[in-house]
């Protein structure tokens, strides 16, 4: 079956290519091309090293087996930790693995090799696995249109820079969520593009802010033309953790059509889909979804999915599935912006490592999409026992209350406020409704962040200077020995006025080892109780 | 003993930072720094994974010992041929290989380990590398100041990317030989940044030419300020060949301090020095060198030996000494452009793959300094042995009459000017005086390539069209199975004038395989013979 019958094909949207991408020469190699890949050639026209002078003849590894983790992370939870770990304290012999390898040169002509692969490579990387991520894009996030390309960058930081280059001219605006990735920001800023701050809500970028922004563009007020790229974290976005429904990024979507918006969409995040969180006492053990089928129907969908008219930038990364150290991602999005993508590649990071491509790639090979996918469902699971770990541990902590917001950014959204707990004091009750809350959090159904509010305005000294305090507060909890992320660092704007007596601590939950992080809340605990009782 | 005692320090050169180089933010991390290497830090802050989730738990690799190859290039070539023709057949067995693993935990914590190297890292990379390199660095390119700075990057396509990005303003000028890499003009082209071709000779960039560019530059004329920016290749230039004296070095040195030029020195290809070219029937059996410390001393020194002020900006690459698909390479300059590199580095590439990375620091610890020094001593062998296979394969099937070249390109030089050679002629005769070279070459010392200039103004058709003559003979070549690269590419010049009637041809000697590359001469001879009988 054809995925991409009956889709429309992408529509011009070249004119969004800067000055700096339309300058870009046509690869030199393309008068060569016709001749480099014929049949018993003697080519000695580039400068490539004889194989036989690597130094590797062999490359392996032990590849931990698709179905290393459960698909429930709700069953016996005191065992799943216990399970866990052994495997942080590095018995690996517990580990179920397969023994791959990647010889130096191949059996078969089309089996991966080092001699090809630690070679040097067309930009756009080893053809194995252009396959592997042609058939994922095609079945996991069904692209609207038909012809969208994908083509591997080093990293998303690396595909978003690529970006920057691509489709910024110095002192374009390039529309980001008000919270967002502060390296998003550090990639623009040295080439005099700044960002535009959209208001969000609960669920990311709000749609009736980008209209607002968009439509009230004032061009002599901002000395700057209305932005024509979006930069986007739909998914557990950074800082935030918030989550987009299909029918927001349709508004977005819409909203980007009428306005002429290109969007990027870093989605690293996207298999950590964690869902909504249960109170522990609540929750029940279950294996969430039937089949793979069942667990990818029941993703966010993608802007590809979407994106009948190829306006969308999507970034998918290997980082948080497989590995950082991979530095090993791709684009997709239209041929056009593909091709001007891939010529920057070739002048600058070239293809990435033949060393990461080709561990991944005999990974994945062996594994294979179902592999693949199940892993990823489990990851998931993971992700979700860690998010309702450390919730957990703050409800032990904490007086967490529901309330719900019907204002500012989380406007819509089930909140918890915590409120001081004393030891023993199981409830919260009249005794602590005289208290104010510290600090507020939305819990994240998505990625690796817990975005918390800090309410200094409760603060006895407060004077309405949050970034002095907010930092006091951070230096205290980090000399304590416990490091979160200070709020400052993910503002778009210069300033954030609109939440007055506001600060704000990202905390993530992705790395810590589980007693490091019960322990590390218990001093946030301590940390911020006298804190507040500062006078 | 420090071998920087006595050095002078860098000094400042930080006006060349370019506009946007200087506008790169410091790192966010440094405010945490303080408190990210502190013993018992529960780092919430980062949205690192969990190492138990990278799906490998252990890499390995087996790595050909250091002393794979022999040392001389020239005792019995035939069972020089034999042995490596066993290699290139894949007939590992015979290769002698150390079996290299590393662990995804470590059993001491400075150990290698997956755990750190497939994790985010600072785009420093691994410690164990960059011990490694500073200690390379001091001790083979013995930098003349005291405060030099190794850092990795991608590879020197990435490098110089880099620098085009951290010393180059849009309309700039940089100063590059009048033949050069095209992948270096391509990287600069988008950003209006314009390669100033400087005159060569047969040691590749003229001092006398740098002076005269220098000296006599018109910004009216060329609308464009005297540029602060040299790129070079002075080891077995691309596409030349050409290799630099230390003395025309310290010339070019000393121009660059007088007219306050930077000078960006790519050289991937000094470890490929091969020595001057001796005729197969005067050549004799011997290992060149007593020891390793001799085989370094007689190296073409670097600019680093020579550079007091900290003005040069060397880029080193893994490329052709361990394998082109590591893309890595580093950096070694004064540490305030270095610093500014390393800021780029965070928002682009961030620290090149680790999985290349690990494989080529645990290939590096096991070997070690001596072992490495070894490789690269043996690799040069390997490649003079490719030099004299395909200078004698050419001595076969032309007469190299031996000339002095007393003006143009090659002026100083020893030239071969290649006749035509019916079968059976054995030496050069009065029969062949009566007609013109086809073409001329001069023995590389170095690298990779063969720099063919053809007689096209011998060609019986000869109309000034050069380059249409050089493509006519490219495409019969190519027609009849053998790739090389044609000369236009390389031109630094919008149109090569200084040499009427001529047109390039660059030949790589690197990679084809031994026998390949005698046929491909044959196949050369019988369609050059053909082109210039063509009326």
């Amino acid at each position: 079956m054809d995925l991409n019958e009956h889709k429309p094909k992408a529509i011009d949207l070249s004119h969004h290519l800067s000055n700096v991408s339309k300058a870009r020469k046509t690869s030199p190699l393309k008068g060569l091309q016709r001749y480099l890949g014929r049949e018993g050639m003697v080519q000695m026209a580039g400068g490539l090293p004889s194989p036989a002078y690597f130094p590797f003849s062999e490359l392996s590894a032990e590849g931990l087996i698709p179905d290393s983790f459960p698909l429930s992370s709700t069953t016996s939870s005191s065992s799943a930790f216990s399970w866990l770990f052994k495997l942080f304290q590095g018995l690996k012999t517990q580990e179920k693995t397969t023994h791959l390898t990647i010889p130096k040169y191949p059996v078969n002509p089309n089996d991966l090799n080092l001699a090809v692969s630690l070679q040097y490579g067309l930009a756009k990387g080893l053809p194995q696995l252009q396959k592997i991520l042609d058939e994922f894009v095609l079945k996991v996030y069904k692209p609207a249109y038909a012809d969208s390309v994908t083509l591997i960058h080093a990293g998303n930081t690396d595909g978003w820079y690529k970006c920057v280059q691509t489709f910024c001219n110095p002192g374009d605006g390039v529309l980001v969520s008000e919270w967002t990735y502060p390296s998003a920001i550090a990639s623009m800023a040295p080439y005099n593009v700044k960002p535009v701050a959209v208001p969000m809500d609960g669920q990311g970028m709000s749609s009736a802010g980008l209209r607002k922004v968009l439509s009230e563009w004032d061009e002599g007020a901002t000395s700057m033309t209305r932005p024509g790229l979006m930069y986007i974290v739909p998914v557990g976005q950074n800082p935030t953790g918030a989550t987009m429904c299909v029918k927001r990024k349709q508004e977005i979507y819409d909203i980007c059509v009428e306005f002429d918006v290109l969007i990027a969409e870093d989605d690293p995040y996207y298999f950590l889909q964690e869902g909504p969180y249960v109170r522990k006492t609540e929750r029940s053990a279950s294996v969430q979804f039937n089949s793979d089928e069942e667990y990818l129907s029941h993703l966010a969908p993608s802007f590809l999915s979407i994106d009948y008219q190829g306006r969308v930038i999507r970034l998918d990364s290997f980082s948080k599935t497989i590995s950082p150290g991979c530095r090993l991602g791709w684009f997709t999005c239209n041929p056009i912006f593909a091709e001007r993508l891939e010529r920057q590649g070739e002048t600058s990071t070239q293809a990435p490592c033949g060393y990461g491509q080709s561990l991944v790639t005999v990974l994945l090979l062996n594994w294979g999409y179902d592999g693949y996918v199940r892993w990823l469902r489990a990851l998931g699971s993971q992700y979700q026992l860690r998010r309702n770990f450390i919730l957990d541990c703050l409800g032990d902590e904490f007086h967490l209350k529901l309330d719900y917001e019907t204002s500012g950014v989380w406007s819509g959204c089930d909140t918890y406020r915590a409120y001081d707990k004393a030891p023993g004091d199981a409830t919260f009750n009249e005794k602590h409704a005289v208290f104010k809350p510290m600090f507020s959090l939305v819990p994240p159904t998505s990625g690796m962040f817990i975005w918390l509010q800090l309410h200094l305005d409760n603060h006895p000294s407060f004077n309405c200077d949050e970034e002095t305090l907010e930092m006091q507060l951070w230096v205290d909890l980090a000399e304590a020995g416990v490091l979160f992320a200070p709020g400052w660092m993910f503002s778009a704007k210069e300033s954030n006025t609109d939440a007055p007596g506001k600060g704000h601590f990202r905390m993530s939950f992705s790395n810590a080892e589980f007693e490091d992080m019960r322990k590390a809340i218990a001093t946030f605990g301590a940390v911020i109780r006298k804190f507040f009782e500062k006078h």
